[in-house]
């Protein structure tokens, strides 16, 4: 397994873990100057702005860009509704590959509004996904299914389980390989009694790999994620797992706390991401 | 699938779902008032009491006690801590058996206190569910392993799915067979993207089936749990793919709801789940 102490070089910063109250210009120089080797940017931070600046104000600053975050919910009542989040979800593929994104990251959605039919979610998942697998291979833009915890399923995302994603790569067919895979969250992860198998399973599919922590006492399962070592999660094993299982991308640090690190300085919440690679 | 509508009888009522604000006495004498067909009590309500007075109390009003709730958490520091554990649970199981109660719910627990080892809780979890399913042979209690949502998984259950908690029953082996199962309730499983595999496979082995609703704004993921009708859930189809599993049993209602339901007269509230069984 790679050694991350004093390697920040092999981490990148989510800029949500930053909790959007700086400039993505500031942002960018801040991420460089502690050292990370990446950075990646959400579409609230890039759209409506001059993608190509940003895709070169990035680059000069020697930082890659790993997933760029993230689609619009894919299910939805209405075929029109339908319609206009695929069409959102291209013109962001779009943007990723203006910026050169390593992939486009997926949280697909919960439940469409007023439904209790999550197969139906999940089938208007796997067709959209599909089509954008098609769209991302036209720009060079590889598509990262993110399984997201199952406490999300309502709201977020009827993904749940890294099996599922994996599922849902093989039944768009060998015509997506290279260019469909997994995002690995341990957030999201860390409790599949299955993980082991299910990280052995995606050699190979493995397009990010993201670290935070569980914390014990979580108070908002959404916004109140822990600094890695502060939680429950032990980050280093799973880690070890998708390395063994062939991920050799930069470890990405996503931290949703809007009670404690987003009212934190950048620099200082940088500074401590950068300190606690050690527990990753 | 059977008709629930007007036939409480088939249902069951957990008294958590009344949130313990009356003595148990007027609880039992309640929910017989209501039709329903039976109750499952929890230890706090029964340990330091007369038990054989208990029983007889429910026996007299017409109703069954299906779950015995439920175990001690068993994962632990020290060997000195899990005997205990073990210990405390055993003794619960001998209420069980005079209670007449069909299974003693155990919900297993989560991670030891200061541990990050997943993987440890899960074998102490194996062991110890190895030696009261002995225990409850022989006082005639069958063991019903819940596995809860996995957002519980840090604090209450590193017992996550269904599949999980069969792949215990199996581990256990043959010898376990009719006094070994699993409880299922839909706030826990819904979700989960095998469900309807994972169910079938449990063929024969459902010894409990729990209600209630997911609520899309929970508030709380332990204690803003919702009457069934009021979230996102489609428990008519969980509860099919239960009943075409083989399941006879009572359903039973199990809300936590200290922000709603608890704080309403527990005749209000038993009244609104007869009314829900529609939604059941």
């Amino acid at each position: 397994m790679r050694d991350l102490k004093d390697h920040p070089e092999l981490c990148a910063i989510n800029t949500a873990t930053l909790g959007f109250t700086q400039p993505l210009e500031a942002v960018i120089d801040a991420i460089a100057r502690h050292g990370f080797g990446g950075l990646a940017p959400w579409r609230r931070e890039v759209e409506g702005q001059d993608v190509a600046a940003i895709a070169r104000r990035i680059k000069d600053a020697g930082l890659k860009v790993t997933g760029y975050c993230r689609s619009t919910f894919i299910p939805a009542a209405t075929t029109q509704e339908l319609r206009a989040n695929i069409d959102a979800n291209k013109r962001a593929i779009e943007d990723a590959a203006i910026l050169g994104a390593e992939n486009f990251v997926m949280v697909v959605g919960g439940l469409a509004s007023g439904s209790k039919d999550v197969g139906s979610a999940r089938r208007q998942v796997a067709e959209a996904t599909s089509e954008l697998v098609a769209h991302g291979r036209r720009h060079g833009v590889k598509i990262a299914l993110e399984p997201l915890h199952p406490v999300y399923a309502a709201d977020r995302s009827c993904l749940s389980t890294i099996d599922e994603a994996l599922d849902l790569c093989d039944s768009i067919g060998p015509s997506a390989n290279a260019m469909l895979g997994v995002c690995l969250d341990v957030y999201h992860i860390w409790w599949d009694p299955y993980l082991e198998r299910a990280i052995q399973r995606a050699n190979g599919r493995i397009l990010g790999f993201h670290v935070c922590d569980w914390l014990l006492k979580t108070k908002d399962v959404l916004n109140d994620r822990g600094m890695m070592g502060d939680g429950v999660i032990d980050i280093p094993a799973i880690r070890a797992m998708a390395e063994r299982a062939g991920y050799r991308g930069l470890i990405e640090v996503e931290i949703f706390s809007s009670g404690d690190w987003w009212t934190r300085p950048i620099d200082e919440t940088l500074k401590v991401c950068r300190e606690r690679l050690d527990c990753c």
